[in-house]
């Protein structure tokens, strides 16, 4: 059993950590060291892990048992690198051992409800396409924990929607099928290591019965503080704050990488949005 | 150690279990176990479990870490019995311990972005809605892991999104904040166990490289089959098929119990959806 403080300290900045002291357990401590590695090694998984991950991944809950997911598991060094350009031309993708693209899959129930000559209205409705949406990213965090659990590294690539259009054409996949993100997989460069990023404060991610936002504007002050001390311990001394760099990322349709056009994707691949 | 052979038979089904064998970690453990818990013993959480267990939500990843999400959690017995009439009115809800309702919040952002002056266009596009959507779930699977990593059991409960209007008034949610899912938490009642429920094969979730879906009417067929004898097994013999209720379950308008206006309640409540 490991002490939780510093993981805390780490997660927070040690003026914005919570309270709980004592022990955590593994699995606790898996979840808390989390960070994003960009840096793999050039080592092949052992044989299973694919497996092993995708148990994970569908041990996840999802929404009625309809398990609208599906992923591609890419390893051929070519297809790998095609897709790297593809997605924000990532060069940590190539050297990553895999790279599973998770899907929001409508296409298989569009096929069931076929067979058993029913309608599917339902698949029309935003409510469907967010559900699969949403499952695929349970499943996906299952994956995450188990990789990191196996001591592998992961990072999670939303670019996998900066030309979805091409991607899905890519990778074949089927009308009301489309590519939510990626996930780069392998094992991490003890040369390069990868540092826990400070969040938010608690205080402002949760609300006790109700909504109150009354201090926010302190508590991202703090995480100003916070992240910019991080940024000095990183060597990005001056780095913009927080706040200046999430405005600027949502400033205008340019901001977005190309992903103004996922409504109209989406629309292209089926998924009505009703 | 644990050996992972009858957690994967348990995931699956013997017949279409995946080959790895040999021990698991407790994190994979913990993973591979996961089931939906709805009978809940009325006893509290230990002093320090909601902190544990945002930070844990808090350690998955973040989109550029724009931590676009937020938690509203409900210890409080009317208040909780409340938001479960309007989540289904499902009963465990109100016996649960603690119950979180997991929002996409871009309130964060365009407040940010006021207050530094810039234009905030991007918020307006599908692309930063799904964002904030997938965030909160990474966010969340992480919590219902380190739950159950304790010894709780959790129920998602997407019938957060039957009235989703009404609840977001309840709550006093703002502007470009909408709540997604909710998750029951507490302590299992031993005498009502839940059990694993089988998934599709892996094949028919996994594809290499490329999609191929040339065999899915018999992974299907095959896990109906499945489904089947795990029915038998919880004293259920004679349930619909899965194919049979899927197909139900997004047949009509009315089969989306209410979620047919999550569009229109989002565009109510400021995502634009571009």
């Amino acid at each position: 059993m490991s002490d939780i403080s510093p993981l805390l300290d780490a997660r927070y900045g040690s003026s914005s950590a919570p309270s709980p002291s004592g022990a955590v357990n593994p699995t606790l401590k898996t979840l808390l060291e989390h960070k994003s590695v960009r840096q793999f090694l050039p080592k092949p998984l052992t044989p299973g892990t694919i497996e092993l991950l995708v148990a994970a991944g569908q041990s996840a809950a999802t929404s009625s048992n309809l398990q609208t997911w599906s992923v591609v598991a890419l390893q051929d060094t070519e297809r790998k690198s095609h897709v790297a350009t593809l997605c924000g031309d990532q060069g940590f993708i190539r050297d990553a051992s895999l790279f599973f693209v998770f899907c929001a899959d409508l296409s298989r129930l569009t096929k069931v409800s076929q067979q058993e000559g029913t309608p599917a209205v339902g698949l029309e409705y935003t409510e469907m396409f967010l559900m699969a949406s949403l499952d695929a990213t349970l499943a996906a965090q299952n994956v995450s924990v188990a990789a990191e659990s196996l001591g592998l590294g992961i990072c999670y690539v939303g670019a996998a929607r900066n030309k979805p259009q091409e991607l899905a054409s890519y990778l074949g996949l089927p009308d009301r099928v489309v590519a939510l993100f990626g996930m780069a997989i392998g094992w991490p460069n003890p040369e390069k290591p990868a540092s826990v990023k400070p969040r938010l404060s608690q205080k402002e991610i949760v609300h006790h019965e109700k909504w109150d936002d009354g201090e926010q504007r302190e508590h991202i002050e703090a995480y100003n503080k916070t992240l910019a001390a991080f940024d000095a311990d990183q060597q990005r001394a001056g780095a913009p704050t927080w706040t200046k760099r999430s405005a600027n990322r949502v400033a205008t349709e340019k901001s977005l990488t190309g992903r103004h056009v996922y409504r109209q994707v989406l629309s292209d691949r089926g998924f009505t949005l009703l």
